[in-house]
């Protein structure tokens, strides 16, 4: 996890040369097929980590192409066996491995049903690739440890070019990432040094709004299942709708709050938790917290706030004595069906 | 809370006598409207325990209706001010009071930008049933307890209501609800007994698929907004893609298993769950376990599961000194942006 961790801005760099006219990503073509076929409604099918970079994928359907959009409930289609009209709809599934059946079961149900269907993995031989119209390659290389890290954020990031490709950007902002994320993952010692405090910690929780919320959730995520925190991610909003409740300062939170829009719309829910005498870390911005070097654009802040919550989770589960790259109960590639 | 939880049935009545031709529910309406205007894509938006209502109502569309639906970010309307191409789009609002500014908000835009609108609420004098293109009257009574109970149940039963109308049923296999919920709520006794054993777990986790995907997430929030447990719901898939890792003897889970599609769907879940010795409550069918009566039909069985689990919370929480009726750090109107 370690190692795969410090290999994403090569990962990065390696899905920036792979896209262009003939690419080895396939972001291109998968563009050029998406404009042409003007879809109407954006479905999203993933789950686990992917389901996270799903949902940014979501947030950027609805501000940047003016799309509404869904994640979809796999279930509905295999349990369920639904069989909705999908003439107009892009579905774009997203995985890591493109090994869990009910992905495959999503993307050819879709495609029967009349919808334009991109598959976005880090396995050009994977089922899923196949079954697509167009199929988005990670180029991240093999990823090994069970916790995902690098397919990830190589994940936000081939989403991000293949949207901004479909409304006719360059995605040119993005050159700028690998460097910025080499020099947050040089502060290694300094997450070592906070995730000292989480170290008895059983309980925790992670907000976020707007780009920021998948980072939430992707974030309690890797606490879970690397270090066995039962760590609870809600959108900012969410969180006053209920969940607040839960919140004194035996429970830490850690808030993701990057410039931009999601960030100050961030302000009340800071506030609240501040009136709880909750325990905040800031993760974002100029600090105070872990502050982080300014992304090129708002919607880029996701792949540079993932890292040092990467970091966090591997030093919290190893100091606990755990495993990361092998959690107990868990394997590489999850199959549901 | 209490009081409110029992009122249920007769709620349901109430929704169910308006309900028709000349209906004070106004559901009818609402579905000749649906009818007439043949949205291709159905949208939901809501917070707190309504967004667990409107997730439910997201599996009634995709299976039942056959249509592909998404679950609204409001921040993207709100804190982004995206405006995105809602033509054939039908999107529900779904909320007691109507009063969070944000829910507003995503109504009105929506109708802006060419989408049929339907309010679901308890107060017909609501700003959202004002905006809407039509409104669904809970016909709850007023609702005071900060935990939602009957307006949730209301909601669920509005919910089916309305889309069974709008396909063309009758709804009749709701008729029979009532007397089972009156059968089911006086088992209070049974539930207390039950709860005992979750007087001093701090952590524990809710699962189901399907149709019970959302008392899952609901029966959470109701033990984290009463009770203060960090309870997290997952659907029996997602929580074998990473979450699983957390569950170890001293994490409880409550596992709603009705009878099935998404029952059945549960059994790798309940198997992985025994395999790493996790201690289960089963809730639904017949056992072993809280077991329910039959519901009439599947997609109903969330009205009967969540009476359970309401009452269990209420009850870890009365036995750990809270007041339900009054969470810490919540109103009953939460107002979000």
């Amino acid at each position: 996890m370690a190692a795969e961790t410090a290999e994403q801005p090569d990962a990065w760099r390696r899905l920036l040369a792979g896209t262009g006219p003939d690419g080895a990503s396939g972001v291109d073509r998968a563009a050029a097929l998406v404009r042409e076929r003007s879809p109407r409604f954006v479905l999203l099918a993933a789950r686990g980590s992917s389901d996270h970079a799903a949902l940014y994928a979501k947030y950027l359907v609805e501000i940047r192409l003016g799309l509404p959009a869904g994640l979809v409930s796999p279930s509905t289609l295999t349990a369920y066996g639904a069989r909705p009209d999908l003439r107009d709809v892009l579905l774009i599934a997203v995985s890591q491995s493109g090994g869990s059946p009910d992905l495959l079961h999503c993307v050819r149900t879709a495609r029967e049903q009349g919808a334009l269907t991109v598959a976005v993995t880090n396995d050009a031989g994977s089922a899923p690739a196949a079954a697509a119209s167009a199929h988005v390659d990670l180029l991240a290389g093999p990823e090994r440890a069970v916790a995902a890290t690098k397919s990830y954020t190589a994940q936000l990031l081939a989403l991000y070019l293949l949207l901004e490709r479909v409304r006719g950007g360059t995605g040119a902002a993005t050159r700028a990432l690998p460097d910025l994320a080499d020099a947050v993952l040089a502060r290694d010692d300094e997450v070592r040094h906070l995730s000292a405090r989480y170290r008895f910690a059983e309980r925790l929780l992670t907000t976020g709004r707007g780009y920021s919320y998948p980072t939430a959730r992707e974030a309690a995520l890797k606490l879970m299942e690397t270090a066995y925190v039962s760590a609870q991610a809600f959108s900012g909003a969410d969180l006053l709708h209920g969940p607040l409740a839960l919140v004194d300062p035996l429970v830490p939170v850690l808030a993701v709050v990057s410039p931009g829009a999601g960030g100050d719309a961030m302000a009340p829910v800071l506030e609240s938790l501040t009136a709880r005498n909750a325990d905040v870390l800031r993760i974002g911005g100029d600090g105070p917290g872990f502050g982080l070097p300014a992304a090129p654009a708002e919607e880029l802040a996701p792949l540079l706030e993932i890292l040092p919550l990467q970091m966090l989770a591997r030093h919290v589960a190893v100091a606990r004595g755990g495993d990361p790259d092998a959690p107990r109960g868990l394997r590489k590639v999850t199959e549901t069906l």
